[in-house]
Protein backbone atom coordinates (compact mmCIF):
# COMPACT_ATOMS: atom_id res chain seq x y z
CA UNK A 1 0.00 0.00 0.00
CA UNK A 2 3.00 1.93 1.06
CA UNK A 3 4.59 1.36 -2.21
CA UNK A 4 1.48 1.89 -4.07
CA UNK A 5 1.26 6.04 -3.10
CA UNK A 6 4.72 6.40 -3.90
CA UNK A 7 4.11 5.22 -6.98
CA UNK A 8 0.79 7.65 -7.32
CA UNK A 9 3.05 10.77 -5.53
CA UNK A 10 5.74 10.23 -8.31
CA UNK A 11 3.67 9.66 -11.80
CA UNK A 12 1.01 12.94 -10.36
CA UNK A 13 4.61 14.94 -9.76
CA UNK A 14 4.98 14.26 -13.46
CA UNK A 15 2.05 15.38 -14.50
CA UNK A 16 2.24 18.66 -12.36
CA UNK A 17 5.87 19.29 -14.01
CA UNK A 18 4.30 18.53 -17.28
CA UNK A 19 1.55 21.35 -16.66
CA UNK A 20 3.90 23.96 -15.32
CA UNK A 21 6.77 23.11 -18.46
CA UNK A 22 4.57 23.48 -20.93
CA UNK A 23 2.81 26.44 -19.47
CA UNK A 24 5.71 28.01 -18.95
CA UNK A 25 6.62 27.29 -22.97
CA UNK A 26 3.73 28.70 -24.55
CA UNK A 27 2.16 25.18 -25.26
CA UNK A 28 -1.12 25.91 -23.53
CA UNK A 29 -3.38 26.20 -20.25
CA UNK A 30 -1.57 24.57 -17.09
CA UNK A 31 -2.16 21.18 -17.77
CA UNK A 32 -0.59 18.12 -18.14
CA UNK A 33 -1.07 14.19 -17.59
CA UNK A 34 0.53 10.49 -17.97
CA UNK A 35 -0.63 7.18 -18.48
CA UNK A 36 0.35 4.58 -17.09
CA UNK A 37 0.26 0.95 -17.13
CA UNK A 38 2.33 -1.59 -15.05
CA UNK A 39 3.81 0.79 -12.83
CA UNK A 40 5.48 2.58 -16.29
CA UNK A 41 4.50 5.84 -17.84
CA UNK A 42 3.25 4.97 -21.28
CA UNK A 43 2.86 8.72 -22.41
CA UNK A 44 2.99 12.18 -21.42
CA UNK A 45 0.49 14.24 -22.72
CA UNK A 46 0.01 18.63 -22.15
CA UNK A 47 -2.51 21.24 -22.76
CA UNK A 48 -2.36 22.36 -26.63
CA UNK A 49 -4.99 24.23 -27.27
CA UNK A 50 -3.87 27.17 -28.28
CA UNK A 51 -0.07 26.52 -29.79
CA UNK A 52 -2.07 23.86 -32.60
CA UNK A 53 -5.23 25.41 -32.70
CA UNK A 54 -7.41 22.26 -31.60
CA UNK A 55 -10.13 22.71 -28.65
CA UNK A 56 -9.70 18.99 -28.04
CA UNK A 57 -5.84 18.83 -27.33
CA UNK A 58 -6.34 18.67 -23.73
CA UNK A 59 -3.72 16.89 -21.53
CA UNK A 60 -5.18 13.61 -20.64
CA UNK A 61 -7.04 13.50 -25.07
CA UNK A 62 -3.26 13.82 -25.66
CA UNK A 63 -2.13 11.36 -23.53
CA UNK A 64 -4.36 9.32 -23.96
CA UNK A 65 -3.88 9.58 -27.75
CA UNK A 66 -0.77 9.25 -27.71
CA UNK A 67 -0.72 5.90 -25.28
CA UNK A 68 -3.43 4.32 -27.74
CA UNK A 69 -1.24 5.02 -31.06
CA UNK A 70 2.63 3.29 -28.81
CA UNK A 71 0.47 0.45 -27.71
CA UNK A 72 -1.78 -0.04 -31.37
CA UNK A 73 -4.44 -0.39 -29.31
CA UNK A 74 -8.23 1.88 -29.10
CA UNK A 75 -8.55 0.43 -25.57
CA UNK A 76 -6.57 1.03 -23.07
CA UNK A 77 -7.44 -1.78 -20.30
CA UNK A 78 -5.11 -1.89 -17.27
CA UNK A 79 -4.14 2.16 -17.44
CA UNK A 80 -4.51 4.47 -15.31
CA UNK A 81 -3.95 8.12 -15.88
CA UNK A 82 -2.40 10.87 -13.91
CA UNK A 83 -3.63 14.44 -14.29
CA UNK A 84 -2.70 17.46 -12.56
CA UNK A 85 -6.25 18.74 -12.16
CA UNK A 86 -10.05 16.33 -12.59
CA UNK A 87 -10.55 15.97 -15.86
CA UNK A 88 -13.35 18.20 -17.60
CA UNK A 89 -16.27 16.04 -19.28
CA UNK A 90 -14.69 15.85 -22.41
CA UNK A 91 -11.61 14.40 -20.76
CA UNK A 92 -13.53 12.48 -18.34
CA UNK A 93 -15.91 10.82 -21.55
CA UNK A 94 -12.28 9.78 -23.32
CA UNK A 95 -11.15 8.41 -19.98
CA UNK A 96 -14.29 5.77 -20.52
CA UNK A 97 -13.97 5.11 -24.09
CA UNK A 98 -10.56 4.28 -23.36
CA UNK A 99 -11.81 2.00 -20.65
CA UNK A 100 -8.92 3.55 -18.58
CA UNK A 101 -10.35 2.39 -14.78
CA UNK A 102 -8.61 4.65 -12.23
CA UNK A 103 -7.82 8.52 -12.29
CA UNK A 104 -5.46 10.29 -9.85
CA UNK A 105 -5.75 13.54 -9.58
CA UNK A 106 -4.45 17.17 -7.96
CA UNK A 107 -6.26 20.34 -8.61
CA UNK A 108 -9.98 20.06 -8.84
CA UNK A 109 -12.77 21.49 -10.80
CA UNK A 110 -13.53 24.16 -8.68
CA UNK A 111 -9.69 25.12 -8.39
CA UNK A 112 -9.67 25.15 -12.13
CA UNK A 113 -12.96 27.20 -12.28
CA UNK A 114 -10.71 29.86 -9.88
CA UNK A 115 -8.24 30.86 -12.80
CA UNK A 116 -10.86 31.06 -15.32
CA UNK A 117 -11.17 27.16 -17.03
CA UNK A 118 -14.95 26.28 -17.88
CA UNK A 119 -14.98 22.47 -16.46
CA UNK A 120 -17.40 23.30 -13.67
CA UNK A 121 -19.65 25.25 -15.68
CA UNK A 122 -19.86 22.11 -18.48
CA UNK A 123 -20.49 19.38 -15.95
CA UNK A 124 -23.70 21.81 -15.12
CA UNK A 125 -25.01 22.05 -18.89
CA UNK A 126 -24.00 18.35 -18.98
CA UNK A 127 -26.07 17.18 -16.56
CA UNK A 128 -29.16 19.58 -17.96
CA UNK A 129 -32.20 18.54 -19.93
CA UNK A 130 -31.24 19.46 -23.46
CA UNK A 131 -33.38 22.10 -23.60
CA UNK A 132 -31.97 23.73 -20.73
CA UNK A 133 -28.33 24.26 -22.16
CA UNK A 134 -26.87 27.39 -23.32
CA UNK A 135 -26.15 25.00 -26.36
CA UNK A 136 -29.11 25.09 -28.41
CA UNK A 137 -29.94 20.82 -29.24
CA UNK A 138 -32.01 20.72 -31.99
CA UNK A 139 -33.18 16.83 -32.26
CA UNK A 140 -34.25 16.09 -36.58
CA UNK A 141 -35.62 12.42 -36.34
CA UNK A 142 -34.48 10.61 -39.07
CA UNK A 143 -35.83 7.16 -39.88
CA UNK A 144 -32.95 6.50 -42.46
CA UNK A 145 -30.61 7.18 -39.56
CA UNK A 146 -32.31 4.86 -37.12
CA UNK A 147 -31.59 2.48 -40.33
CA UNK A 148 -28.03 2.72 -40.59
CA UNK A 149 -27.85 1.85 -36.65
CA UNK A 150 -29.57 -1.29 -37.65
CA UNK A 151 -26.85 -1.75 -39.97
CA UNK A 152 -25.00 -1.84 -37.72
CA UNK A 153 -26.67 -4.05 -35.39
CA UNK A 154 -26.70 -6.54 -37.94
CA UNK A 155 -22.87 -5.89 -39.16
CA UNK A 156 -21.51 -9.44 -39.13
CA UNK A 157 -17.38 -7.98 -39.17
CA UNK A 158 -18.51 -4.87 -37.51
CA UNK A 159 -14.67 -4.23 -34.64
CA UNK A 160 -16.77 -3.30 -31.52
CA UNK A 161 -15.38 -0.51 -29.23
CA UNK B 1 -37.66 29.64 -41.03
CA UNK B 2 -39.11 27.31 -44.49
CA UNK B 3 -35.32 28.22 -45.51
CA UNK B 4 -33.27 27.47 -42.62
CA UNK B 5 -35.40 24.38 -42.13
CA UNK B 6 -34.48 22.92 -45.78
CA UNK B 7 -30.48 23.81 -45.07
CA UNK B 8 -30.40 21.66 -41.88
CA UNK B 9 -32.77 18.84 -43.33
CA UNK B 10 -29.47 19.16 -46.33
CA UNK B 11 -26.86 18.99 -43.49
CA UNK B 12 -28.06 15.94 -41.34
CA UNK B 13 -28.83 14.04 -44.57
CA UNK B 14 -24.86 15.10 -45.01
CA UNK B 15 -24.15 13.74 -41.54
CA UNK B 16 -26.00 10.99 -41.84
CA UNK B 17 -24.66 9.69 -45.26
CA UNK B 18 -21.11 9.77 -43.91
CA UNK B 19 -22.25 7.74 -41.10
CA UNK B 20 -24.10 5.00 -43.15
CA UNK B 21 -20.46 5.18 -46.25
CA UNK B 22 -18.00 5.15 -43.37
CA UNK B 23 -19.04 2.05 -41.47
CA UNK B 24 -19.92 0.39 -44.69
CA UNK B 25 -16.14 1.31 -45.53
CA UNK B 26 -15.06 -0.25 -41.80
CA UNK B 27 -13.90 3.15 -40.97
CA UNK B 28 -15.36 2.71 -37.01
CA UNK B 29 -18.76 2.75 -35.71
CA UNK B 30 -21.90 4.39 -37.44
CA UNK B 31 -21.40 8.22 -36.69
CA UNK B 32 -20.44 10.96 -38.91
CA UNK B 33 -21.09 14.76 -38.58
CA UNK B 34 -20.71 18.29 -40.58
CA UNK B 35 -19.56 21.76 -39.21
CA UNK B 36 -21.10 24.46 -40.84
CA UNK B 37 -21.02 28.37 -41.31
CA UNK B 38 -22.65 30.51 -42.62
CA UNK B 39 -24.52 27.91 -44.89
CA UNK B 40 -21.23 26.31 -45.83
CA UNK B 41 -19.50 23.36 -44.78
CA UNK B 42 -16.32 23.77 -43.38
CA UNK B 43 -15.46 20.14 -42.51
CA UNK B 44 -16.97 16.91 -42.22
CA UNK B 45 -15.96 13.88 -39.73
CA UNK B 46 -16.52 10.18 -39.02
CA UNK B 47 -15.86 7.60 -36.94
CA UNK B 48 -12.18 6.27 -37.03
CA UNK B 49 -11.68 5.30 -33.44
CA UNK B 50 -10.86 1.11 -34.38
CA UNK B 51 -8.91 1.98 -37.87
CA UNK B 52 -6.77 4.12 -36.22
CA UNK B 53 -6.56 3.12 -32.82
CA UNK B 54 -7.86 6.51 -31.54
CA UNK B 55 -10.98 6.50 -28.75
CA UNK B 56 -11.24 9.60 -29.44
CA UNK B 57 -11.97 9.91 -32.96
CA UNK B 58 -16.05 10.13 -33.02
CA UNK B 59 -17.35 11.83 -35.40
CA UNK B 60 -17.81 15.01 -33.95
CA UNK B 61 -14.54 15.26 -32.60
CA UNK B 62 -12.86 14.83 -35.78
CA UNK B 63 -15.20 17.09 -37.33
CA UNK B 64 -13.98 20.05 -34.99
CA UNK B 65 -10.31 19.15 -34.88
CA UNK B 66 -10.60 19.59 -38.85
CA UNK B 67 -12.90 22.60 -38.90
CA UNK B 68 -10.13 24.19 -36.68
CA UNK B 69 -7.07 23.23 -39.03
CA UNK B 70 -9.02 24.93 -41.87
CA UNK B 71 -10.03 28.06 -40.16
CA UNK B 72 -6.90 28.28 -38.30
CA UNK B 73 -8.56 29.44 -34.90
CA UNK B 74 -9.24 26.63 -31.75
CA UNK B 75 -12.69 28.71 -31.58
CA UNK B 76 -15.93 27.89 -34.06
CA UNK B 77 -17.71 30.63 -33.34
CA UNK B 78 -20.75 31.07 -35.45
CA UNK B 79 -20.78 27.52 -36.54
CA UNK B 80 -23.00 24.69 -35.77
CA UNK B 81 -22.27 20.82 -35.80
CA UNK B 82 -24.91 18.46 -37.27
CA UNK B 83 -24.72 14.88 -36.19
CA UNK B 84 -26.51 11.83 -36.95
CA UNK B 85 -26.69 10.76 -32.92
CA UNK B 86 -26.77 13.29 -30.44
CA UNK B 87 -22.89 13.63 -29.03
CA UNK B 88 -21.66 11.55 -26.69
CA UNK B 89 -19.96 13.37 -23.10
CA UNK B 90 -16.48 13.83 -24.77
CA UNK B 91 -17.86 15.01 -28.12
CA UNK B 92 -20.36 17.62 -26.35
CA UNK B 93 -17.55 18.83 -24.04
CA UNK B 94 -15.66 19.37 -26.81
CA UNK B 95 -18.13 21.11 -28.32
CA UNK B 96 -18.41 23.35 -25.63
CA UNK B 97 -14.58 24.14 -25.53
CA UNK B 98 -14.95 24.94 -29.58
CA UNK B 99 -17.50 27.48 -28.89
CA UNK B 100 -19.88 26.17 -31.15
CA UNK B 101 -23.74 27.41 -30.24
CA UNK B 102 -25.98 24.78 -32.02
CA UNK B 103 -26.15 21.45 -32.41
CA UNK B 104 -28.47 19.57 -35.00
CA UNK B 105 -28.69 16.07 -34.46
CA UNK B 106 -31.15 12.79 -35.21
CA UNK B 107 -31.03 9.76 -33.17
CA UNK B 108 -30.95 9.64 -29.19
CA UNK B 109 -28.40 8.74 -27.17
CA UNK B 110 -30.68 6.04 -26.20
CA UNK B 111 -30.96 4.88 -30.02
CA UNK B 112 -27.31 4.68 -29.41
CA UNK B 113 -27.50 2.58 -26.03
CA UNK B 114 -29.77 0.60 -28.03
CA UNK B 115 -27.09 -0.82 -30.62
CA UNK B 116 -24.67 -1.60 -27.57
CA UNK B 117 -23.37 2.38 -27.33
CA UNK B 118 -22.15 3.75 -23.78
CA UNK B 119 -23.05 7.21 -24.27
CA UNK B 120 -26.05 6.67 -22.18
CA UNK B 121 -24.51 5.04 -19.21
CA UNK B 122 -21.52 7.10 -19.25
CA UNK B 123 -24.19 10.40 -19.03
CA UNK B 124 -25.22 8.73 -16.15
CA UNK B 125 -21.69 8.14 -14.37
CA UNK B 126 -21.13 11.51 -15.08
CA UNK B 127 -23.64 13.45 -12.95
CA UNK B 128 -22.85 10.80 -10.35
CA UNK B 129 -20.36 11.95 -7.47
CA UNK B 130 -16.85 11.22 -8.25
CA UNK B 131 -17.15 8.28 -5.35
CA UNK B 132 -19.66 6.63 -6.99
CA UNK B 133 -18.72 6.27 -10.41
CA UNK B 134 -17.54 2.57 -11.88
CA UNK B 135 -13.94 4.56 -13.00
CA UNK B 136 -12.06 5.30 -9.30
CA UNK B 137 -11.26 8.88 -8.62
CA UNK B 138 -8.33 9.49 -6.26
CA UNK B 139 -8.22 12.99 -5.43
CA UNK B 140 -4.33 13.88 -3.89
CA UNK B 141 -4.11 17.56 -2.99
CA UNK B 142 -1.14 19.32 -4.04
CA UNK B 143 0.33 22.74 -3.09
CA UNK B 144 2.73 22.95 -6.26
CA UNK B 145 -0.82 21.96 -8.64
CA UNK B 146 -2.14 24.79 -6.79
CA UNK B 147 0.99 27.17 -7.22
CA UNK B 148 1.10 25.97 -10.93
CA UNK B 149 -2.84 27.62 -11.42
CA UNK B 150 -1.75 30.79 -9.57
CA UNK B 151 1.05 30.98 -12.53
CA UNK B 152 -1.34 30.99 -14.64
CA UNK B 153 -3.93 33.58 -13.32
CA UNK B 154 -0.88 36.12 -12.89
CA UNK B 155 0.46 35.43 -16.80
CA UNK B 156 0.90 38.39 -19.00
CA UNK B 157 1.14 36.45 -22.29
CA UNK B 158 -1.15 33.82 -21.34
CA UNK B 159 -3.80 32.64 -24.66
CA UNK B 160 -6.95 32.49 -23.00
CA UNK B 161 -9.74 29.37 -24.42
Amino acid sequence: MKKNNSFAALFIQEAIGLSQEKMSQGQGGPFGAVVVKEGKIISRGWNQVTSINDPTAHAEIVAIREACRILETFHLNGCEIYTNCEPCPMCLGAIYWARIKAVYYANTRHDAAGIGFDDEFIYREMAMPLSERTVKMTHLPSEEALFVFEKWAQKDNRIEY
